[in-house]
Parts: C-alpha cells; structure tokens; sequence
C-alpha cells in the first residue's frame, strides 16, 4: 500500500498545492505517471477549473492527471488508473457522490493492489475509516459516513490549537474529544497544516514543519514529531 | 408558536448562560415554569451534570426545569411539557437521540401547539430542518439530517466573521457559500454569538448586540440589525 495522505492543499500565503509538491513528487517518482483525479469535493468549483488547477501543479512535476468526471463508467476509470489522487473541499460531497457512483469497493481494492493513493484534506480525511473528524459543514447527507478505511485510524485535517480570541465555540481539541468519548477503541490523530503521512507498505511517517496530536480515549493527547514512531497507530 | 432560538449558551469570558438570562425570563413570563430539557447534545458532560448547570440558572429566573432522561418514556414526558428546552453541545449526538427515542414529530407537534421552546447552539439549529448548517463535528451518525423544521430556514450558530491568522482553512462564510450553492431555495442566518431570534407567532425579531448575515443563493449577503424586517425569511 502506498499512501500520501496530506493535511491541506495550501498553507497560508502560499501557492495552491506548493508545499506538498516536493513530496508528491517523491511519492509518485521519477516515471511520468498519468493519474485519475477524483474532484467531488469541490462545490464552488466546477470540475473542469479543478481539474486544470490541479493539473498544472502536476505538469510542473513531470506528472500528469485526469479528472474521474470525463469517463462515462467511473469505475472503469477506477480499475485502470495507475494513480488516485482525491482533492479537498466539503468532506460530505465528496464522499456522497463516491457512493453515488459506487467506488467505495473499486478504489479499495485497487489501493489496496498496490496502486499509489494521494489524499488532501477531505481526500485525506476518505482515507479513513469514516468521515467523524471531518471539520466540514454537512451541506449534503451521505448515506453512510463509512469511507475507504484504508488506514484504522482516523485524521483531523487542518488541525489547529487555538480558536479566534474572544469566540466560545469549542476548539477543534474540545471537538476530537467528543469523538472519542463516543469512539473509543479509534486513534485521531490531528494533522497541523503543512504536514501529512507517508504509508509505505506497513511503514508510516510524518513529514512537515510541524508535530502531529495523537488523541485516544483514557490517555492524555501525545505529541509526536516528524522522526518518531507511528507504528502503533496502524499495527 | 414561541421560540427562542439562542446562537450560543456563554458569551466568552461570562458566566454559563448569563448572556440570554434575561430575554428567557421574558419569553417564559412571570409565572413559575418547570419546563422539560433535552441534554442529548451533552457529550464530555454527564445528563445530570448538564441538568444541574441549566437548572441553577433557571432558577435564578423564577423557573425550573427537569430533564427528560429521568422519564421512562420520553415521548410522554414531551406530550405533558410545559415547555420545552434544547441545550447545546454535539449537534449530531442531539439530532441523533432525538430520532432514536423518536421525538421529531412529537416536539413538532407541542410547539405547533403553542408549547414554548428555547434551544441555544444545537438546541437552535434542530428548530431548523436540517442540521446542515452545524459547525459541529460529525462524531455520530443520526439517521437522517432532517431536524424539528420548526422554522422554515437555516441557522448556523456561533457565526464569525474571521479564522484565526494564519489558518487556511475554510472560513464559515466560505462554508455557508457552499451549503447555497447546493441548497438553492434556502436561507440561511449567520447567528453571532450574544444574539437571537424570538419567534411570537408568525413575528420574527433577532434580539442582542450585533447584526445577523443572511445568505441566499443568487444573492450577495444581507447584514440586518435588531429592529429590522426578518418576515421575509420565516413568510
């Protein structure tokens, strides 16, 4: 299995996609590679604008994509890609039209055959086994939060620690905390912006600036850096 | 009909409750109440605690209250209510304890009868249709996003302008801009923290000390202060 699962496309002040561009990089190699993108998540998008957004980026890696949304069978699309690349957006559209056209099973099987996997923010977050640490707004209902369930764990993109000041709505700790008091056998793990995981076969690492908040019912929430081992989450 | 559709319980930096004290007193009036409460949306606090909490601050106002997880059958506690009180917390949690103990249409029908109901945070946003307008995170999953339609548009609670610097993830008018965009015919209200809407009647008013932001597809968004026109949104 090989996944690339990043917290957010684009940090603050930058370009679309430039900080995790190296990586993405790295991750598909040096092998021109045409990969299928999956754009459900953008809403205030069309798809064609997302496809292109995304692609330059790659041409700029030597790589190439296509968006899911020009094949007339998406699960044909699904079962000859040789990379799948999900954008960000809102969680819950994307993940209802992934079991609209009924590619939960399709991109399983194939990630799990090996074939490469890059996720960011709500793409990240349909690596997981559901779609409960999403911070996004449920502007539509899935059938079921139940996503790919590629890693057991479960991701809290664009994780930060601090609301804005003189605002009382929960913090984004307050709100994992709530998860796990309902969840409690599951690892969340926040991921801070400008960081994500690298799963290599059994093998995963955090790479980025910045540490990641692993939060599990009864222990107190851990902060690894990149380096350390997360072995523990996925074993 | 009587709501009191509160955007949050506390102001930050004040006392539990203390912000809309006064404008509950007023809307339940000056005879003694012992008003039915929901703390289904109570995660990290037990059902008990949370009745502890609202009821010492309804007491301060000459009411009480007692909550419906002492009652053996919910659905009979609702038909007897005096009035009915939805606390804040996990809006998923609320929504989905509300349909397992299958109270949507019982509720709904009390206050079509003219049964007063006062929600703060999730308690407001389960008056709306839907709950797709919930800042929360979704750590359960109810059956459906369909809620008490009390009212016939959209809150979003704790509504605010800014991220905190730095963060790019999506603002809240940016997540509001994608509910319309896929949710055509409904408005929907960005309720700051301090204010409310109280519902007399078919007569809408928000109450506190700043504006509300309505949105509508199509349509650039309105800033409407106390004292303005809101007919159009409930007509």
């Amino acid at each position: 299995m090989r996944l690339l699962l990043i917290s957010n496309s684009t940090n603050a002040g930058e370009a679309y996609l430039d900080h995790p561009k190296k990586q993405i990089k790295n991750f598909l190699g040096e092998i021109p590679i045409s990969a299928l993108f999956v754009p459900y998540a953008g809403v205030s998008i069309s798809f064609d604008d997302y496809e292109l957004r995304v692609k330059e980026r790659f041409n700029e890696i030597s790589h190439d994509i296509i968006s899911i949304h020009h094949f007339s069978d998406p699960v044909k699309a699904v079962e000859s890609a040789k990379a799948i690349i999900v954008g960000g957006g809102n969680t819950f559209r994307l993940l209802k039209l992934i079991q609209d056209y009924k590619l939960i099973e399709p991109i399983r099987e194939r990630v799990f055959s090996g074939t490469p996997y890059i996720g960011w923010s709500a793409g990240a977050n349909v690596a997981c086994p559901t779609i409960s640490t999403t911070n996004d707004m449920p502007i539509v209902q899935p059938e079921s939060f139940e996503a790919f369930n590629l890693i057991p764990f479960q991701i809290n993109p664009h994780f930060l620690d601090a609301n804005p000041e003189g605002h009382a709505g929960e913090t984004r700790e307050m709100r994992i905390e709530e998860y796990i008091e309902l969840n409690r056998n599951t690892f969340v793990v926040g991921l801070r912006e400008g960081t994500m995981f690298r799963v290599v076969k059994s093998k995963i690492e955090l790479i980025g600036p910045r540490n990641a908040r692993i939060f599990k019912y009864g222990q107190p929430p851990k902060e690894l850096k990149p380096g350390d081992n997360f072995q523990f989450m996925i074993n």
